[in-house]
């Protein structure tokens, strides 16, 4: 026999238990469904891709994250660490086939080599969705109801959609005189929801030697945050005449109407002059949506409008938004870890020993043709063990055919939650049970 | 501006359009359903394991074409190339939490450097299912029938489930004297279907040294194929008075006489003496499943019993049986191509540029809540060119709203089908879009 190696998992990688893995397979199933709901269609990528078509789409992290090797057939290859550059790829390569505005989701795993020590995993789920192919508006304002609509869709009720527009932090930069600094102040601005405004405004003015008054006029800014019309007008004041930034404040103006329209409640959008987006290729809305219960996920959804996606690839200029769902970082809001292995078959059909079982899988075809999901015991273990399983894996009924059932050609039902038993005649299991399911 | 970056994808690695990713959605729907309805529970394992997890469990052609590498931190690690060596790790890991009998199913993507030259793709979709902790022959009844149900459930019509057992194949050996060169006689065996009897005897008498007489027992036993008790009476020949041969040939009679019992034609599940699996750790029940109408993509399905699942991370004996999906085979086979870009919303709402559009997206929202997907088209394109964009995504109904209508406070509802179009007040739109569309 050989030596039996240790069962275990790379550090930053994990199994999904059921419990889990149901969970993350529903919340996926309700984002999907929005999606839809909104004309989005599903798009595939390759895990692995040519590492000179991901290498430089993410910025320098990212590409330092990347899991990136030699194929057996030397090429130079790397796992997808997002979905954007993917899609950037994607879309420069079949636009022609699918035309615009094209409306595209990408649910699928990615891979980044991070600092595990902040809890982070290698190995997470996104559900990334964007139209591409037009500027309009709409499709920004679209983008946070799409957001919207899924975490509502998956069931959390109190969440905030932060939202601001880069043109605004671009006209401020540009006003102070900071414009050439852009991408670094972004990067700074991106942390300060961690770091604190007194850490960003020593990093301002270490990184980017910015000024006292600078680093004032930037800091105002993030601190202009709500649902009314004064931010709004705060940050024209921000903006100054600037056409872009202006464009952007309608934007937001009618994203705030629309919301109001709609019915969504005032706190589930708010502007908020702060959320900057720490990745350089955004050039217009960018937002981040919080879990008001469980601040330490996280941004567990965010995007923005990015002009030029597929620049890297083509020289046809496509303007795109967008958003990014962390369906891991929402599975481990919702996750508590309880009941590990319940089956999503409410029928536990029990099995003595007495008989070759094949009436019990006749049985539970019939149940399941009903549209009734059933589990047949395998083993004649003792009746109390078999009760004790249907227990423990949420099993509403459980069928007991024992041989004085058989004899008489009937059914003994079972409701867990209660111990209540009733026998039937079993050509009226199929309606006793249902009944009890409220089929 | 940096260089252009020719957008491809690797070489055996593909893109899915929408078309064919939504029908890849579909399947993979229908198969969890299916799997849910025995009472099966999901599972997810990490595709990046410890090489020395996934090294030597599938046989040496697995991990030659297995993708590995060395991490940022120096760990040999591989993707996976299927689903039953993780699976294996798994359950030696996290059985005692999760108990026995335990169904699990387990869809997600495996990574193989195979030749490219077959048509096969070196990334695709499995979809396996196992029942682990039993050695219940209803278990092995029960992995059929799901097989079947899942291929009902895809709206596959013609097929044909090819059941055998490894234990009547080691006592034919056994007696001809061939038992020490098993793995090799049912590697060779398993090409059968590919290179013919010919070949396989010829292979048989070259590499394991048959004489002729062993190579037409052999290859009398693969000639045995049928839904009838003519089969099994063969089968019950072949194997002598061996006891795990006549469990198997009991069991297989339980199976046929189920597939009876629940309605099953008596063409979708036969017995196949020709079945032998290539990998040797099979050790019962093994079954191929294959699409009558598309021969060339091969077995869509396979599996069957293996009674030391875990032995390689655990010394616990874990008896398991359980079937793999091949859902790209099947998506190979279903997919024609064709409707890139169809939309699972049915409703298209135009714009005209009259307005800010705020009210398309409230009307969208107001059918959305209804139930009725929705999708706004964002730009004020000439309307010609948007009536093309929804006949071509199949929406079935366009809404146009123009400076007439707005003013009314009516909506124009367009038949695409037909080209009927009708005004409706703002106020009914939801009531005469849900009745065209039988909501």
């Amino acid at each position: 026999m050989a030596e039996i190696i240790t069962p275990r998992t790379l550090k930053g990688f994990r199994d999904l238990l059921p419990a889990t893995a149901i969970r993350r397979e529903r919340l996926i199933a309700a984002a999907i469904a929005v999606y839809q709901r909104y004309g989005y269609v599903p798009i595939e990528t390759p895990a692995l891709e040519y590492a000179e078509i991901l290498t430089g789409g993410g910025g320098t992290e990212t590409d330092k994250q990347m899991y990136r090797f030699d194929d057996a057939g030397g090429r130079h290859v790397g796992l997808r660490f997002d979905l954007t550059v993917p899609l950037a790829r994607y879309i420069a390569q079949h636009i022609d086939t699918l035309g615009t505005p094209f409306r595209g989701y990408h649910v699928a795993t990615v891979w980044r080599g991070e600092n595990t020590q902040r809890g982070r995993y290698r190995e997470f789920v996104q559900g990334d969705f964007d139209i591409i192919g037009t500027e309009s508006p709409l499709a920004d304002i679209e983008t946070v109801l799409v957001v919207h609509d899924v975490l509502v869709a998956m069931g959390v009720d109190r969440f905030t959609i932060r939202v601001n527009d880069r043109r605004i932090l671009n006209a401020l930069l540009a006003r102070v005189g900071l414009e050439r600094r852009a991408v670094d102040v972004l990067r700074i601005l991106d942390k300060l929801d961690r770091v604190g405004a007194e850490r960003v405004g020593n990093d301002l003015a270490e990184t980017v030697g910015a000024s006292r008054a600078q680093i004032d006029e930037v800091l105002e800014l993030t601190m202009r945050v709500g649902p009314g019309a004064e931010v709004l007008d705060g940050f024209a004041d921000v903006a100054g005449g600037d056409a872009a930034a202006v464009a952007a404040i309608e934007m937001l103006g009618q994203l705030m109407e629309t919301a109001t329209a709609v019915g969504i409640s005032p706190n589930r959008i708010v502007l908020d002059g702060s959320i900057a987006r720490g990745l350089d290729y955004y050039t217009g809305i960018v937002f981040e949506a919080y879990l008001d219960d469980h601040p330490q996920v996280g941004a567990c959804c965010s995007g923005g409008r990015y002009d030029d996606l597929a620049s890297r690839y083509t020289s046809r200029r496509l303007p795109a938004v967008g958003g990014s769902l962390g369906v891991d970082r929402l599975l481990a809001a919702v996750d508590d870890g309880a009941d590990a292995t319940r089956s999503a078959a409410p029928v536990l059909i029990t099995r003595f020993g007495d008989d070759d079982g094949v009436d019990l899988l006749a049985l539970a075809a019939t149940l399941r043709r009903a549209g009734i999901g059933v589990e047949v015991y395998p083993d004649p273990d003792r009746i109390g063990a078999q009760l004790r399983y249907a227990d423990r894996h949420g099993h509403r009924v459980a069928l007991i055919i024992g041989p004085d059932e058989r004899g008489a050609g009937e059914v003994k039902v079972k409701t867990m939650a209660t111990g209540d038993e009733r026998t039937v005649p079993a050509a009226d299991v199929v309606a006793a049970v249902g009944g009890m399911l409220d089929l």
